[in-house]
């Protein structure tokens, strides 16, 4: 066989596939500028224009700070562009050090240790916990982002779904199960395509009676949650009946990477044996002090958490005045249905084209297929006229949406 | 079974056995200092000191070239910290675009495709591709990077692993296997803990003839060999023969992130199914302008390269006068035998705290036990005094390795 040949035509055949499906994704040029979020520059082959984003992860507008971008600078300045080693091999600085100190004390655990991302994190902890014992076995909530899919099937141990945020299902998985071995409840606070939150402290009472410890995904939550912005499990007062925490320095907090928090040993056993850890070029000095400057920002001014609580509540209203099919959401993310995919990328291009608005089209394999829709965000910069203009240009590209929101 | 008991008791005895095996890594903290590149501030308990880096993998010592540093300065400026969101979810920007063009030309190939390191390029990769066809089979060289074993495993194909470089081995295992299935070869050309290179060509040869296909991974060769830096297959006249390339930006060019380059019509099947591309915030615009102002200087001044090899072979020739042990090599990185972890530990111990000077202990798992080693690169800013210096410093600290290097 020739394997190239074989490999380019099963290449063109799958793309040919997403394109009559309408899920080939293009991914669309946006240049973010700092000091106008969620204002960006769109580019395109006729030039460029400024857009008004509403898909953005970063959440609090936290990538623009002032303090983040004066820490970043200094720290290029200071100690260059990247670390030039693993964590193990020249790449460890001071940053890193306080940095994860910083992230300890946010969420009141012991130790915290980072990673490249959030995606690499969930990767590279839930293996190197999951093989540590004989036997180990991991209930996983049906919407568990991919990160943590991957992370569960490449320890390769055994693996209970349990129907999204369903207690009943849950506890009825862990009551099948052998008391004998050990178990990981792995769950996430926000969920990223919902908007939806998990019953957190139900789900720890179950852990608790059937001996399982818990593995919570604060992703979307933390920066925007909780006293000090520690995530929904701070919110309500949980952080000690979590055992391992992760979250990321990408969506709140506005930089990049990803982290788990935990008790001291957990933590070190973690950095000791996971492959996703020991493997990579650690973080540049200028992302972590960003992170670090971010973090310190976030936790001590609560301000903007208020203020994203405010907005999102605000784009809700304005979406149901106008009889718009946004999904029912208890957080920040607020989706609006479309239900399928050549709609949903005909939507998000028109919404683009003709309004100068931007809203991801999400489409499988990033959701179910037949549960396309656009994924919007409020953040503490999207003004009340910025909402009004949305609201118009929905109501101008989704016509007969009440249909599919049924 | 309470879990949480028996994983702490689990975490504790691993933590423990390594202890005992002298193999459980403290990660030293080092602040890497721009223009003073391998001078590095060494942060210990006692205070601040400087001490001499031998173990960068910022192989040219670009992650200080001003043109990096202003790049990413003024990308800060302009676009702020993060990138918000994923690719395809308002994280994609004309830099992205920019230098994934600028990558396929370095490589001479039609596209490319950034990650967020080289460790997840492999990881996202290598599955992305192993299951596209039914049957596929992989051969994989037996000292391949671990975020190569962790896409093969992840992609659950099977996988013969060959003799490090053994052609004959390699040959073996391809006729043996079935002449239908689709096959890839995948091995690296510079091996980063022994220093030797692949016999690109001749694999290429054997993989034409048994009709498969090639990923090659250059990350420790990228900036360095070729006419512009492209790598070994590169500089042997060889990219065409490649199917698919995988490079980082976090050594030669200094700063962070991973890709692969090859077909337009592969580069944008890996686009669309790898998860570790799709599910991830994608690089911050002050990493992707900084790699891109890197990997622009590098391609057209030739000069680094030159030092580079000039001070790689003045290195290797203090060490061979002085009867150091050092092992075989044929590129810039030059280990140093040990052979055991306590040892290999304390020498590296004594190098920094007596002579101020830092080259990483190098032990299991990244090298196989009992071939623990120091693991030294020259880059073009090793001064021949900073190489005398180190020549003393082994002296001092290897007393009698002249038998274990035999």
């Amino acid at each position: 066989m020739n394997t190239r040949d074989a490999f380019r035509q099963h290449c063109r055949a799958t793309l040919d596939g997403m394109r009559q499906e309408g899920r080939y994704r293009e991914f669309v040029a946006l240049e973010k500028l700092a000091g106008q979020f969620p204002l960006y520059r769109h580019h395109t082959p006729e030039g460029i224009r400024t857009v008004t984003v509403w898909s953005s992860n970063d959440y609090l507008g936290m990538g623009q700070h002032p303090a983040v971008l004066a820490a970043a600078e200094a720290a290029v300045r200071t100690h260059g562009a990247g670390a030039g080693g693993t964590r193990n091999i020249s790449g460890t600085s001071h940053l890193h050090v306080a940095l994860e100190a910083e992230l300890a004390a946010l969420h009141h655990k012991e130790a915290a240790l980072l990673f490249t991302s959030g995606f690499v994190s969930n990767q590279a902890t839930l293996p190197a916990v999951l093989n540590a014992l004989p036997g180990f076995t991991v209930f996983s909530d049906a919407k568990n982002h991919a990160s943590m899919i991957h992370g569960m099937r490449h320890s390769g141990v055994r693996r209970h779904i349990f129907r999204h945020n369903d207690l009943a299902h849950l506890e009825a998985l862990l009551a099948a199960a052998d008391p004998a071995t050990p178990k990981l409840v792995a769950f996430e606070s926000v969920y990223s395509m919902d908007g939806d939150i998990a019953p957190i402290g139900a789900i720890c009472d179950l852990a608790e009676r059937y001996g399982a410890m818990t593995y919570l995904d604060e992703v979307h939550a933390v920066g925007l949650y909780g006293a000090e912005g520690g995530g929904i499990a701070q919110r309500e007062g949980l952080e000690d009946r979590i055992d391992i925490v992760e979250g990321t320095l990408a969506k709140g907090f506005g930089v990049v990477g990803g982290y788990v928090a935990g008790d001291a040993e957990i933590v070190d056993f973690v950095r000791s044996v996971a492959g996703g850890l020991i493997f990579t070029t650690s973080l540049p000095p200028a992302v972590t002090a960003a992170a670090l400057a971010s973090v310190r920002t976030v936790r001590t001014d609560g301000s903007r958490r208020e203020q994203l609580a405010e907005r999102a509540a605000a784009l809700k209203a304005a979406l149901d005045r106008a009889g718009l099919p946004r999904m029912p959401s208890t957080s920040h993310i607020v989706p609006v249905w479309v239900g399928e995919a050549s709609l949903c990328r005909d939507v998000a291009r028109r919404l683009l084209a003709e309004h100068a608005i931007y809203a991801t089209p999400i489409n499988y394999p990033t959701v179910a297929r037949g549960e396309e829709r656009l994924r919007l965000c409020a953040t503490p910069l999207h003004t009340d006229a910025m909402i009004a203009e949305l609201v118009t240009a929905l109501r101008a590209v989704l016509p007969g949406t009440a249909r599919a929101a049924a």
